[in-house]
């Protein structure tokens, strides 16, 4: 467990770091920076805990995450007047944080006492939605509704750390188990461009 | 009480239909034609409940109607390649649906004991809200904020539910009164094409 | 505190008229202006509500606030067809709610037993979340997340006036330099045309 809290906050760190490269994306100022950073990093774990009702929701009472979103993302906001973030490298971390989220989101879900079924789309929605809340925040729809194998990902890891968490596997393999398969699914989809098939209408409708 | 309950599923599953609809029309994936669909049917009583505290949301105590949301998206999905779906058939369900949630909305806020001054804008957002969400989401602003009497239509059967529940008539009476007013005021207003009048500033300013 | 109690009744009514003539600019019907407008009013507060387990929401449990919003909206509705609203007025009464909004917001956060460092955020979202969940229902980027002084404004009155509640002056005092910080930074920035730096990246990249 020890690694995985290291590991989550290397996550709210890269998440809050692509938040405020988008925002430059969108010319926003200092504030919308840092807003926008926040809610990559944290807007999904928040949404969970309030549709579960585990409120207040977890960076009100542990200002830690908060922190670390902050800091990096001020840094972030310094440094890329200077220096060209290696995106590949972010999109690496990246991928380690969303496996991070979606099973340490699952298993909140879970010790909140909800169904596996719910909680795995609650591991999904942990690490997947706060870059969709910073989307919207920014005009767009968000990539992950479009071709992207990113809440997908983390959904089938959460899925799996939910399945074996139920079959009794000791948690630690369990959660490395899901964690790493989002991180493979992820990166293989970056690396051999696969996706999910596209909602498309009959031609002549 | 077991008719309503087999029209709000019906609700549930056009609600769903018309999202992953809207989903093709954006070109999202599966995953995002899943989640808007999803949001669609379940967005407006989940915001309905977080804002009464009634949490955990509906969907997370009980997955019946968020299995029945994504059965009928995963359908829509596949028909939809092969079939021109019945524009007006859906219109008429959807305004069955919008009809059922409103009043079921409103109840649920009465039973948690709120004003009923209150519970009927819960109902509105009950029925209409999952449509916004869908909207924002898709980078489009909610067509219930403009021309359509579709919010409104939810809102004037919730209201009447509500008057109905406080002079204590049976509640049957009461929830097919409210659930038939605003199904027949979406039919009427897509019928005679009435709507309410548009924000205006003065010409000159 | 009665003062406040007024001025806080009086920002709720001056957000609204403001999410009135939003709505305008985008053609919204009647049903979209009463709900942006009350958004753009309350929907600061529902979110820190939300977002500290304060739930139901502050206007659930007291239907005076949603009173005055949709009223002022209504008649912002109906007088915009015949009067130019005063532009510098409405900046002037809006910077005076912005700042109450931001000491009342902090303050409900500090009751309900969390840390200063997130009061003060709480405070700003109080006072500036609402406007910038009308733009997105608009479908725009939030104007405070990019060149405006208006988050910011009220985080650093919420902040000074949880830095004088920790220590222990008296909480007219606290809240009254706090508001009126706000208040400043909102008008001197629109005098002087200040504002924070601009997210940008490395020339080349």
């Amino acid at each position: 467990m020890t690694t995985l809290f290291w590991l989550d906050l290397l996550g709210v760190a890269v998440f809050a770091a692509s938040g405020a490269l988008v925002a430059a994306r969108h010319r926003l100022d200092l504030l919308g920076a840092l807003v926008v950073a926040f809610v990559s990093a944290l807007g999904g774990g928040t949404l969970r805990d309030v549709l579960l009702g585990l409120t207040p929701v977890f960076w009100v009472k542990n200002t830690l995450p908060g922190a670390v979103a902050l800091s990096s993302a001020l840094l972030t906001f310094v440094l890329m007047r200077f220096l060209v973030f290696p995106t590949r490298v972010l999109l690496v971390l990246d991928a380690v944080g969303l496996g991070v989220f979606a099973v340490l989101g699952a298993n909140r879900a879970l010790e909140a006492g909800v169904s596996p079924f719910v909680a795995a789309p609650m591991g999904m929605l942990s690490g997947a939605a706060g870059g969709a809340i910073r989307d919207v925040l920014c005009g767009e729809i968000p990539t992950t509704l479009k071709a992207e194998v990113y809440a997908t990902a983390a959904l089938f890891g959460a899925a799996v750390f939910c399945a074996l968490t139920v079959l009794k596997t000791p948690e630690n393999l369990a959660l490395f188990a899901g964690a790493g398969l989002t991180f493979a699914l992820r990166i293989a989809s970056l690396r051999f461009k696969f996706a999910l098939p596209i909602a498309e209408l009959r031609n002549d409708s």
